[in-house]
């Protein structure tokens, strides 16, 4: 049978490494076949082809990704050692009662005897959740536990997801309110807008903990950084360059203020319903607030249209809405970031023939623009200075520091935008938000 | 000076260990003094000389149990490498989409995918910590963090601390539900009478995970695991003896209900009001349960005068309510469970010239009833099962388990429950709750 397994497996075209026999009865043999496999699809098609011999049957087919995830990513441990007697005197009663005490008489002292210090709530509604959309916070979880690993990798921050079974804004807002008091800092995730506005807003009035939506902040932080960098290979100003914004959602909203906070002057928006101007119909109060401070010329007329002679396009919208025809309308030396993940906007390699600079949000292609390069160091600088609030100076230090990183002599088309696993840009990040705080 | 520092050590009665310069300025020198001190007032007595002395200001005293909660007792970590391009690709984006699909696909696979699997919440609304009463979340997070460092020490589960800023019912219900797609089980801690019992019973009401209020249930469990080898040892039928009760608060409302399953039949419980009796006025529902369920002659004396001929008194009460003379009037062989923390209710060197089995809550007697043997293994086994609730079933097996740990050659009056460091205990307990579920 084992024999017809390795055929079977050939036949399907993968790779056969192993087969271990996981466990034997009188009528049969529970089988592991290890293989290696192109794709999802492929692996699909080996399973099939083993199902489909005679008196053989799947259970359960893995691969090394679902392997990674099994039992979850994080694990909570203690720093902290309970050998014996004394240990656990210390560390629990009746020791602990005098820290309890100490905290109770001098509240602002949670922060030096417990995890507040160091710890970090990344909270989602599951509500946009990747390109996944409306997956609900229990599909929500992989995704906050390896934002929660990346936190500790690059910033040595203890975050914890917090994956709310509610979608409700005054429920939310309550929650995360009612959980506080064990966290230094909320970071906010994968909430859709227009509620996610509010849930910010409302969340930094009441709270005296920083509080941080990174689909927002944090993207507009290394969109700054990356367009700095972009901007200074091409030598030109950003008060004087025509900019086009595809996405007027979360991650649009921030990326616009923050523009704007740099100097910018020329910008057009486009959403889902084509250029955003004053007077359009139909706009809430967010896209409201794009109309008053964009396009004073009341551009209404296509994305394509708009690109003509722009010097920079920022996509955080929708996979291949452009063609290369349209980047090749830009201006000479144009910058073309386009975000949309796992697809942008432009297909990056046609862009490049075009724009002088292209970046996405992709690991295999140069210029990659990921949040990771932020919110590690962010939060890094916050909980080490206590701060309570997030600034505008805050995120614009931030972006600087990143860019900085980036040598003169290193700067060109390919390298706008130092490497996630740059190790200085979190130390970097954090110390321009300490000295800030 | 630093002479000077170590004469006024000397003076004020400690052992110097060393002086260390922390920092040295045009203007003076930070030195950090360190001395082996008798207590916490001998610490102060020793602050105010150096204090006293010219020219020298304390500025922070600390001592071990202080620094050893510095910055938290916890961490959070990844158990996923981040090394490379590929590490993030699998753990993170992109290749957690597909975690992430498949959870959306099939819901009961996040117990598979994601931590929920181990991880536990440790609720509290800081309402009845310890001794020390209401001191609110941020002051009862030091005990929380050191609850989540015995579970995973004890029981490998990993934790994590839920310091509630509301004690109100339904906010602290609403709160727990909101962010229960975590966890695979809820452990209450330290929330007030009678609030807790509603909590709780609306929390297991609506929830798919256990819930499960320590103070209530492991109590419970390690007096009737105490209370089972005592009577092995007197000899003594559970259905016969005279039990007497001190407390009606979360402990002794859980004490009494598993009492009665063990076939108790004999109870009378005692409040702050006396012994609590069917017709006595101004009961709420809970101690209307105890009056209806227990005490059938209706004994409204004094506890001192309950406890004649009594076989066992079990105190969750208040500290020194009982003279050795009050356990003098207890039968022959009589079991003693004074577990008021940290003073107990009748002094247990006393009550051991007078009572066969004498136990308390504390470290530095014999017999020590301490919770930790009961929830780190009843939850392990929760978890293992993926059990959605917990019988009285389970709470019952638990009691036995730790019971039979102590073997039949080891029993003995000074020995009727195991250490807390028996690592056998948890898991015993674990196995018999995944029998159970």
């Amino acid at each position: 049978m084992t024999g017809m397994l390795a055929i079977a497996v050939a036949r399907a075209g993968a790779e056969l490494t192993a087969i271990d026999v996981a466990e034997s009865r009188h009528d049969g043999l529970v089988v592991d076949v290890t293989c290696n496999c192109v794709d999802t699809e492929h692996t699909d098609a080996v399973a099939r082809a083993i199902d489909d011999l005679t008196g053989v049957k799947v259970r359960v087919k893995s691969d090394r990704t679902f392997l990674l995830h099994l039992g979850g990513k994080l694990e909570v441990s203690a720093k902290v050692p309970l050998r014996h007697r004394d240990d656990l005197a210390r560390a629990y009663t009746p020791g602990v009662a005098r820290i309890c005490q100490a905290i109770a008489d001098r509240p602002e002292d949670v922060r030096r005897l417990t995890i507040k210090r160091n710890t970090v709530a990344v909270v989602t509604d599951g509500s946009a959740v990747l390109g996944l959309g409306n997956i609900g916070p229990a599909a929500a979880l992989p995704v906050m536990e390896g934002k929660a690993a990346l936190f500790k990798h690059f910033g040595g921050v203890d975050a914890w997801p917090v994956c709310l079974a509610t979608q409700d804004v005054d429920q939310i807002v309550d929650t995360v309110r009612a959980l506080a008091p064990v966290y230094g800092g909320i970071n906010l995730e994968d909430i859709a807008a227009p509620r996610c506005f509010e849930v910010e807003r409302r969340l930094r009035d009441t709270l005296d903990i920083p509080v941080f939506h990174d689909d927002q902040h944090g993207t507009a932080i290394v969109v700054i950084a990356a367009l700095t960098n972009a901007l200074r290979l091409v030598r030109k100003d950003i008060a004087e360059v025509k900019l086009v914004i595809s996405g007027a959602g979360a991650a649009g909203h921030a990326v616009i203020r923050l523009l704007l906070t740099c100097g910018a002057r020329n910008l057009i928006v486009f959403d889902r319903d084509g250029a955003i101007y004053e007077g359009r119909d139909g706009m809430d109060e967010h896209v409201k607030w794009i109309a008053a401070n964009t396009n004073a010329n009341r551009f209404a007329e296509s994305l394509s249209q708009g690109l003509v002679d722009a010097d920079v396009f920022i996509g955080v919208s929708a996979p291949a809405i452009l063609q290369a025809s349209d980047i090749a309308r830009m201006s000479d030396s144009a910058i073309v970031f386009a975000l949309a993940n796992p697809d942008p906007e432009v297909d990056p390699v046609e862009a490049s023939r075009h724009a002088a600079v292209v970046g996405t949000g992709r690991s295999d292609y140069a210029n990659q623009i990921n949040n990771v390069l932020a919110f590690p160091g962010l939060f890094r600088g916050l909980l080490d200075s206590g701060a309570r609030k997030i600034s505008d100076e805050m995120l614009m230090a931030a972006a600087l520091a990143i860019a900085n990183c980036v040598g003169a002599d290193e700067l060109n088309a390919n390298y706008v935008i130092p490497s996630v696993f740059d190790s200085r840009v979190a130390q970097a990040v954090a110390r321009v938000v300490r000295e800030i705080a």
